[in-house]
């Protein structure tokens, strides 16, 4: 179909505002860390409601138009990258905080809604959206539905598909797909939903959800802990378990070069123990009771250091320390090289294996000629791990060489290539390391089931 | 296909005494409720391994031969209901536990595993699998994974949905789809375990799992309290979640005709509060410091006495007190009259509304002629409540009009006509009053793309 033809069926149902061309485009990007890139596609919509996305992507369907869909843009894995001939399709403007039902825990909104935005709005009614990750800042929530964010609470509260009560996705003939229920417990049929999550848009446009929402926790309490034996990292985090039970809400790592660079001359943190040491735990406590919480987590911190789990630890209390601990473990930036020639990772690790998965990926990196820096990190009671591998250069064989060693390892002991960033286009190669053909050629079936001309994010995951 | 040639077939597959038939179904049931009817069955199969169901299944789909799923056959909705021409696979004897593994806290086996064994094995491990239903000392995991099995902690942990890691399933076309990791975090592409949980079996028969396991909380305390105001139970549980914050574990409801009939004349129950309340609250709390945690939930009731919260309470610290109260609340079989006249039902519906619906429910029943009693009861921090219904007369006419109140009254409030049991056979003409046809219409497009000739648990769900 000739552009002009399609472009004057979107002016059917959309108004002229909602459909950028030409020039307008150039002001826009694909990615929020790629600003200076103009976007290439077809046209942007920027549909309005459900029934507008609705309206757009059945003129697709029946026209083979494929669309990219286009949340906050904070994807690591390529999937909001589109060519001259893709329509792109951005939630922006569904942006509506529906209903927050502070009774019933819940908030349902639209999808382009800023996570952060949802966070700070039910905080005001002390409700808390555990959802906590690095971009809250800019991801939207139908992304972080769709990509099924993770983050650093996963251990305790789940990734964003735990926290999914009712979905309202638009398939890809157009069909309007909602259930926009508020239950925790519905087995009335199939779990539509769990199609739609963690499909990377594949399958749908996630356009409305419904989110279960925690009461606040009345205190938070962080310490940092060191020990040299990542046995005891496992023990600690037993002990922690034991003691305060589900009030854990955070076990967080960073390895010794990792913490160094963290607290060196690149930045402003207090370096709060030594750096000499081979782990350092970020442990989060939340409950109910100030002077209890604190005495009880206290004890317990002292008494690890007593019977030699930890050689050593740092506890913040108010918020001013919490908020400088938590940049040690959170402000990764920092690990980035600023020439852009980084690898980054996010495996999935069964957690005892952890330590000596690590180490033997290090070293192997560390025999690579052009590899500068290795920075792992990550959220290990959960067992995601995730590197920063600095380099001199961009050689494409250095690059290939690098991924090989981490998915290979993380392969063999029956890991995963991609934790919780998703696989997009970027990891596509890989995903027969995380996954059976026959498992691949069960997602092809469903693909083909559900988007036949395959139009919705084309050549996303597989 | 001819019974003897089909027979044949899976000769070639099975041992004989894998493979049962005419007399020998005489003493197998499709209940554990109903032991005295026979089978129904064109024969019944006995699977060792994967390996066997998968040669089973393979030839009824190249013979276009129905296979109903047998597992602990403790179904609520007409699930394990066979026909004559119907073949039965059980997975009764793929019993095997395959792997503990206590660090990472996970467990591997086979779906023909008794929940209750699994609790028990580890727990000696000083590991908790927070399944915890009714039916556990029966209900093999398999068929818990596959009906996504609720119970008594699942606004804490989960439904079982929130507890498998990993899965192993059988397709309709005899592929073994197995992805057995031990990954808390893995967005490798689409979750494909969330086919099978929750499917009812009509899209693959799950034959092995892997479930994330918890540290066993280290104390237990229980608190009956009462109030006459549904406002109150809510205004608890705020209380609860405020001040214990997580370690909250069970939150669970009575109301009064249910009370007196649990500790009335047909139990041994011991009546710790009188029964003229209109609310019975259960509350659980699990923790890890014995003193701290008892002083601190001892307080946390009296406080709410003192404040008018609740008008009473009593508190089980040991275990023989905990188990009477529990018993109070779970030893549902005194709710059921001896005829089998009952009617059960498991609703969800928004927590902010049930106590007025469940009044709504309960004043439109009294009004049917042939009701003779009405005990609610349930999960009221997650939503789901349950009813039995006693009657005067197994009438059809009686039976569809008590249908049509609950499930009227759920519908009006967006619920679910099954939390948790499933829809089976049983509620299939009910499905639209929690789904839209739209939703229905996209669940026999994957039934049909998975199972295109309708072999496996055929006209279940849809």
């Amino acid at each position: 179909m000739p552009i002009n033809s399609i472009i004057s069926l979107f002016k059917e149902v959309l108004d002229n505002s909602s459909i950028l061309l030409g020039e307008d485009l150039k002001s826009r990007f694909y990615h929020i860390w790629k600003t200076d890139i103009s976007l290439e596609s077809l046209c942007l919509l920027l549909p309005r409601s459900s029934e507008e996305v609705s309206a757009v992507v059945k003129i697709c369907n029946d026209n083979n138009q494929e669309i990219v869909i286009h949340g906050g843009l904070t994807n690591l894995v390529g999937s909001t990258i589109s060519t001259k001939t893709q329509v792109v399709v951005s939630l922006e403007k569904m942006n509506k905080i529906i209903e927050i039902d502070e009774k019933g825990k819940t908030i349902t909104c639209e999808s382009g809604v800023i996570i952060e935005d949802i966070i700070n709005v039910v905080k005001d009614k002390d409700l808390l959206l555990p959802l906590n990750f690095g971009a809250r800042g800019s991801a939207q929530i139908g992304g972080a539905v769709s990509t099924n964010a993770g983050g650093l609470r996963v251990f305790k509260y789940g990734m964003t598909r735990n926290l999914v009560l009712g979905i309202e996705a638009v398939l890809p003939d157009g069909t309007v797909i909602s259930s926009l229920k508020k239950l925790m417990k519905d087995n009335s049929g199939y779990d539509l939903k769990q199609l739609f999550i963690g499909s990377e848009g594949t399958l749908g446009i996630v356009t409305k959800v419904v989110l279960r929402l925690y009461r606040l926790p009345k205190t938070r309490f962080t310490s940092l802990a060191v020990t040299n034996n990542y046995q005891n990292v496992l023990n600690l985090l037993k002990i922690m378990e034991d003691r305060v039970s589900s009030n854990l809400t955070g076990y967080e790592l960073l390895w010794n070069d990792t913490y160094k660079q963290m607290v060196g001359d690149k930045t402003l943190y207090n370096k709060y123990l030594p750096d000499n040491y081979k782990y350092y735990v970020f442990i989060e406590y939340m409950g109910g009771d100030f002077e209890n919480d604190y005495t009880h987590f206290e004890s317990i911190i002292l008494d690890c250091i007593d019977r030699r789990v930890i050689d050593d630890a740092v506890i913040g209390k108010d918020d001013k320390e919490q908020v400088n601990i938590w940049g040690i473990r959170e402000d990764v930036a920092v690990l980035a090289d600023e020439r852009d020639f980084d690898q980054q990772f996010d495996i999935s690790i069964p957690v005892p294996l952890i330590g000596e998965v690590i180490d033997k990926i290090s070293l192997e990196l560390k025999d690579c000629k052009g590899v500068k820096t290795i920075f792992p990190f990550g959220h290990v009671a959960d067992g995601n791990i995730h590197f920063i591998i600095g380099k001199d250069s961009d050689d494409d064989d250095l690059k290939s060489k690098i991924n090989d060693i981490i998915y290979d390892n993380t392969q063999l002991v029956a890991g995963s290539i991609s934790a919780e960033h998703g696989i997009g286009l970027d990891k596509k190669k890989y995903l027969i390391k995380s996954r059976s053909e026959d498992e691949i050629e069960l997602m092809r079936l469903i693909k083909k089931s559900i988007d036949p001309k395959n139009i919705l994010n084309p050549g996303r995951v597989i």
